[in-house]
């Protein structure tokens, strides 16, 4: 990934999860960044601790701004000011149990910010877009590995905002072909990086399967429910494709890279992840493993919806992007349980 | 269709072809209309000819509103000041060629439009919306008639607004299942009020086959093109199902009679149409009777993405909303050049 001449790189919900790690990955690489979050899922501390990271210097090339892009004045307000290069869109809900039971909100967030982000990005002829997919629109793949040419589908409305999203991309590339949009599939992003400085956070009750685990290793939650132990898999428990989140920030600036350097990258989606399936009870044994603490289970039955096994092609991304995954489960595990030990309570102080 | 006791319904693009002839409905059984329009593709006129065809004493049952869905103020204005019973929402753009060439302008207008509406209407509690939907989310269906439970499909960026925003009304209702939403699926079209002082009067070359007709009709376009003359249907040219605005209006205010009749009505869609297919080179020679006008035509090739018959199934509308077209092609055509003829500019002055 060759180093840049100080591309101004703008990255919504960069103080998010994955946006925290892409962006030290970014600053590191010597791209400037400018970050807008509306820190309806992060807080302002992961921003000072991506300072931290990347120390003084790198960090006179970081901006925040607290604002939403729902209000086209705030997204206004930032293009008016400065020349960007590209955007990488993480802003966005992703919790699917909360967006089943709150549709609205996840429409509005997630395709009222994309689409105003777009109207002021082309206003500003700044054309050039990494957008976080999701491995999700494959819904429920009869066959996998998922290649990225699959029929896609939503299951939920988080998932319907993020297909809906691919085809409001592909349909103003057809429309507007100077447009260079990348959309990243991404599979089940883990670990943190290695410095246990930052992680992930979530408010509430986590969604995802590390983080839940992660609460039940520090204390903060009792035991973790194991949704299907009968699917057809090796210990029936479902298969998912967990990715190191410092792996999916280097695809992140693989894609662009990628933009600046491929003038028929067009539309273009891609998986990130490692091309292996874990199960929910492989991905529990490798955290207590890498903690030394027993994680207490509750089998429970399958939840609506969720897929057997799920599990990425990789070989566009290697072959097109020229990136690949390096970490595996342990090392995953390894990192998600370093963040966890030294932020029991994530970014916040015990209550 | 019975009167109601004064309830107060929003009328989204109510300045629109079908909204006014909706909003003359409406008025004439007793309900008291607010329109929002940003006259994007209207003018004020059309609404002062609702009120001439109403009369003065309707008349004072009309408010007019300029403003635009897509700013969330111009719609918190109106729900902060009145309560209303119901909302039809016709506002948005149309046009599928030009959806193709600028699908952002799509998306802003339609997507977030609809969104701010339903994030409006849900803080004041007012949960029951009739919806503008379109054949066209039947895409290019295998078998005709179109019969409501087909799976959809989108061929364009127009149609796929509507397919997500009927996706959208599915997931709230499903979430939220105080929401009423009844998703109305128009078929083509046509004619005009029998006083021929409101019609269709589509800004620049028209995208419909009737209004072009009846440019060429008055003189202001040379021919009418009819694209596809080798289709295998009864002449070679496309079949569709033309219906009167006056029916779909009355369509309007039967579902509108359900929301508030019917608890159980849930978010349900209907197909409005006569269920009788009629091929382009048919209504030409309607249209030259009824306006002993000859039009010259042009066979063209076939457009991409155009069906060969799209034409509806009736019966669930009729039963559940107790509403079936009672106007002809003859009396469409008849009503199409008594609209051209009085106002061949539209509603504006001749250029």
């Amino acid at each position: 990934m060759g180093s840049s001449v100080e591309q101004n790189i703008l990255v919504t919900g960069g103080a998010g999860f994955i946006g925290t790690h892409t962006v030290v990955q970014l600053l590191n690489q010597g791209f400037k960044v400018t970050i807008i979050d509306n820190l309806d899922n992060s807080v302002v501390e992961a921003v000072h601790r991506v300072r931290e990271l990347v120390g003084p210097d790198l960090s006179t090339k970081l901006e925040f701004n607290l604002g939403d892009l729902r209000n086209k004045g705030d997204i206004e307000k930032l293009f008016s000011n400065q020349r960007f290069d590209a955007v990488i869109h993480f802003a966005g809900l992703k919790a699917v149990g909360e967006s089943v039971g709150n549709p609205r909100r996840y429409f509005d967030n997630n395709l009222v910010g994309t689409i105003n982000l777009y109207e002021t990005m082309a206003k500003y002829n700044c054309k050039m877009m990494v957008f976080s997919s999701s491995a999700t629109v494959y819904g429920q793949p009869e066959i996998v590995p998922c290649v990225e040419d699959f029929e896609l589908q939503a299951m939920n409305p988080y998932g319907r905002t993020k297909l809906f999203l691919e085809e409001i991309a592909r349909d103003i590339h057809a429309a507007e072909p100077e447009w260079k949009i990348i959309l990243l599939r991404y599979f089940n992003p883990v670990g943190a990086h290695e410095s246990g400085r930052i992680g992930e956070d979530p408010k509430g009750i986590p969604n995802n399967l590390m983080p839940y685990i992660q609460q039940v290793a520090v204390g903060r939650l009792p035991e973790l429910n194991v949704f299907g132990h009968d699917y057809p898999t090796m210990d029936g428990s479902a298969v998912r494709d967990y990715i190191h989140v410092m792996d999916l920030a280097d695809g992140h600036v693989a894609a662009l890279n990628k933009l600046f350097s491929d003038s028929k990258i067009g539309c273009t989606a891609y998986n990130l992840g490692t091309g292996q399936g874990t199960s929910v009870l492989e991905m529990v044994s490798s955290f207590e493993k890498a903690s030394g603490k027993k994680i207490p289970i509750k089998l429970c039955p399958r939840r609506a919806g969720d897929a057997t096994a799920v599990y990425a092609s990789t070989q566009k991304a290697e072959k097109e992007l020229g990136w690949k995954a390096k970490y595996g489960v342990d090392e995953m595990c390894r990192d998600q349980w370093n963040w966890a030990n030294k932020n029991p309570w994530g970014f916040q102080k015990k209550p």
